[in-house]
């Protein structure tokens, strides 16, 4: 798309890790943003080593992007129980930002196995504060939403949350300028409270976030989930002069195959 | 993109029907067949009566599509055990093809909630009687392909399949004069027999095939399953002076609310 500089630009923060959905996850959300104008993609991986088929497939869409290393911490990694799932991830990412991004610029966090219609994009360019619009596929309600009601000045006040749920990772969007201004801001490694710790942090206030999605009626973006596929072992010795060793040699790299 | 009128065009036969999960999958797949020139998309619903927000996401997809509706006959709907499913959508787009479609124009069978790199459409775009080539996330060894072997004349040679599963629904493509010249292809009503009887009403022998991807050692493709949300029920009396009435409304059209 054509490329207006002195629009904000939009980093999109995507964690990922090792799996055999990793790369069709990417591939899919990957062509979906090659739609997006002044879209800059931070993927930053739960590894200790740079992934080929991940730099292969960034370089084949050919858009701006950023890749990361970033491995949880060993001590939440052997520890029991829910994990805090990509916070390290997006630290680097929030860091990275941080020194790279310009003030008018604007933060998203994207799941790797997520739905967005494109259009999200262009309600979140010129968040100010802390933009808010529903997540679809969370919860009892299936939606995470922020409740707003108009006020007197006729303006539009959130009131809470449907359910009291949590903000979805995927429910919020942050001006780089309003991050940088609080030099605190992080995202805790407390798993179920990562987003809830994160705003929080940035010392938020109703008047900052801005009702996006026509004042939250509508879902732009789904919590959607794939199904895991579980890594198999195969026998090919009888496959010596045709493809299938060249396609097992792939499908071992996608960790699709062991 | 650009289009060059000589290009032969890609039909991409996409069958759909109503959940919850239908619009974030045509959404994110739509999204990816925007990026793909000479594309014309076929979405043909498991419905009676046209569903509006099927065609508002066409519309603001804004590429050239083709709406069917092709109810499964009652006959196969009450039958119980396995059901054909999307064989009366596959059935009607293919109709519709033989009757607009040029000789020179390809069709390739695409669900909803597969993963496609759309490099694939480079491949099959001048597919001569039928492409074939690896789908991911198949049956015990996490792929269905053909097994290509070179012969003497150094051209190659498909001599079955891996671990003999059929040919996957998305693992082919066929040009639209080819299609013509059987007046008899037909997709039949057999669950699990689908795309067999299908190639088979083609009558193709070895050496129609043209293996695809690198003669069949990537995959472009990937038969991704995408978790199903129940609807639910939901009490919103005390929501009467906020978004919520309106988010609501949004989301029982998209039958996540019941």
């Amino acid at each position: 798309p054509e490329e207006d500089p002195s629009l904000p630009k939009i980093y999109v923060i995507t964690p990922t890790y090792g799996r055999p959905e990793m790369i069709p996850e990417l591939t899919r959300l990957g062509q979906s943003l090659l739609l997006v104008p002044r879209l800059h993609w931070i993927i930053a991986e739960d590894s200790y080593n740079c992934t080929d088929i991940i730099i292969d497939l960034l370089n084949s869409l050919g858009s701006p992007y950023t890749y990361l290393l970033s491995p949880m911490p060993k001590g939440y990694r052997e520890k029991k129980g829910a994990k805090p799932k990509g916070v390290s991830n997006r630290r680097a990412a929030l860091d990275w930002i941080k020194e790279h991004g310009n003030d008018q610029d604007v933060l998203y966090f994207l799941d790797d196995d997520n739905t967005v219609n494109v259009k999200l994009f262009d309600e979140i360019r010129f968040t100010k504060r802390v933009s808010m619009f529903p997540v679809g596929f969370i919860g009892d309600y299936r939606v995470s939403s922020p409740i707003v009601k108009k006020d007197k000045s006729l303006d539009f006040m959130i009131v809470g949350m449907v359910q009291k749920i949590a903000v979805d990772m995927g429910g919020f969007a942050v001006n780089v300028g309003f991050l940088r201004e609080h030099v605190n801001a992080t995202m805790p490694y407390m798993a179920g409270y990562e987003e809830d710790g994160f705003l929080k942090s940035l010392n938020i206030s109703l008047n900052d976030i801005e009702p996006k999605a026509e004042i939250c009626t509508k879902i732009l973006v789904w919590h959607t989930k794939t199904s895991k596929n579980k890594p198999t072992s195969v026998n090919i010795s009888k496959h010596t002069d045709d493809n299938i060793i060249g396609l097992v040699k792939n499908m071992k790299k996608l960790t699709v195959i062991k």
